[in-house]
């Protein structure tokens, strides 16, 4: 692993004191996969967050300036590299500095573990997502209901050796998305994703798997995601993985979701490889 | 300012990589007031943070090192100091590492402004707190909801030259507090403060106020704060700070509130000197 810090323009050593992305999550970040020295869905990546700084009121850094960072750190290979934007420094208090220059933190990681190919399986949280319309769909740095749902099987890693990731519910009951990736859910010939307008995440794949299933996007009970003929979940950093199990409902293989494996090795060379 | 940085036991020179404060605000705060090189509410603060590393699963470093170098940074002087413990380094994902060596991190800041002797302007915020049981009361550092809500002022500043601090509802719509301070009204002789069990901080000094005065734990609206006979917030940096505008809504100085504030400064060296 690689990591780069940055203060506006400026590579910097390590990030500066009075840092607001490490005082209050105070900032967004991207986790995006590679493949030969480049990010291949970039542009979807800048664009949300854009929609993030627009949101939290931050500045970002220059993208092209980014961008060639990136593929500095990449050096033709690929894997998996994160960005943080942070809001930069600042005084103690909530109040957001004006004008502040924003950090940012480049690192590179070793790809993800390929999908395995019985599918995956998953459980319940019990940690829930709070409903937050100002923050909802934004991939911002507050995230300790995400590491409270998945600490939840890795306490239990001895009894759960099994589980691949957790589904979360919302406050208000509604099924939202797995700890770290979106999910899918067909029923009759028809998908559906939860909406992101009151808390999760508007991932980058699922944008992707959304245009190429012409999916819709719903409110969605438990008993629709146990009902359903077929689950997946996605996120930008390990494509479409395939569900085969949640608690005691198990899927078998469903040929949709192996057509849409294809499709998505067809379009993103990163996840050629992975499917045979 | 100064600033010094701890991994475990050992000082190191900056926040190292990977943290999970700045990657998730995977950690927790305190903010003290200071007298003559000591915390004089240090135990309850630290109190504070054992619960709040409970309700996280995250490791502490040992509370005499951390009182020793808070003292050393101190050197005799008083004014803000802040504390925060976040869970170390990570891995890329949201899983906590296990075994994880906490980061530290104590910043020395000047007092506070004295409080205005005509009392506080305030607004109602329109950002709203979510409602999330797992995370309400303690001091962690998720903290976006505070940051928009601070915002919203500070944009509006030209217009809003007076406003001091900003009330919060949750988005259930109950009140709960204003962004950094907790909140007390008053009617008919009876004091109470917003229960902080579904969202909102238990603030060091709200423990305090809630002994001295006997208030009672309570869900507000805002048409009850609206109606009171007297207002007041606190925190533990700034103390007791009566409250003489909201909004439209005025308030004369309440002889109970002056009571409460000559109450604390003769059990709290640090506000001792702001009261006549």
């Amino acid at each position: 692993m690689s990591v780069r810090h940055f203060v506006g323009d400026v590579a910097a050593a390590a990030t500066p004191d009075h840092d607001r992305g490490l005082a209050y999550g105070d900032g967004l970040f991207e986790t995006m996969r590679a493949h030969g020295g480049a990010v291949h869905w970039w542009p979807a990546h800048w664009l949300r967050l854009e929609r993030g700084a627009q949101a939290l009121g931050l500045a970002l850094p220059g993208q092209g300036r980014v961008q060639q960072e990136l593929e500095a750190l990449l050096d033709g290979d690929g894997g998996v590299v994160k960005l943080i934007v942070t809001r930069g420094a600042g005084g103690r208090g909530y109040a957001p500095p004006d004008p502040a220059t924003p950090h940012w933190i480049l690192s590179r990681h070793d790809a993800p573990p390929a999908v395995p190919a019985e599918g995956l399986s998953l459980r319940w949280c019990d940690t829930r997502l709070a409903v937050q319309p100002a923050l909802a769909g934004i991939k911002h740095c507050n995230r300790l209901e995400q590491v409270l749902a998945r600490a939840e099987w890795q306490v239990l890693r001895l009894q759960d050796a099994q589980i691949h990731e957790g589904l979360m519910c919302s406050t208000e009951g509604d099924v939202v998305s797995a700890t770290a990736a979106n999910l899918f859910v067909l029923h009759d010939g028809r998908w559906s994703t939860p909406s992101v307008d009151r808390c999760g995440i508007a991932g980058v794949c699922r944008e992707w798997a959304i245009g190429a299933l012409q999916a819709r996007e719903a409110r969605l009970a438990v008993t629709d995601v146990e009902a359903a003929d077929a689950v997946f979940l996605c996120n930008a950093a390990r494509g479409i993985l395939p569900v085969a199990r949640l608690g005691a409902r198990v899927w078998r293989p469903h040929p949709e979701v192996s057509q849409l494996r294809r499709h998505l090795a067809a379009e993103h060379p990163a996840f050629a490889t992975e499917v045979a």
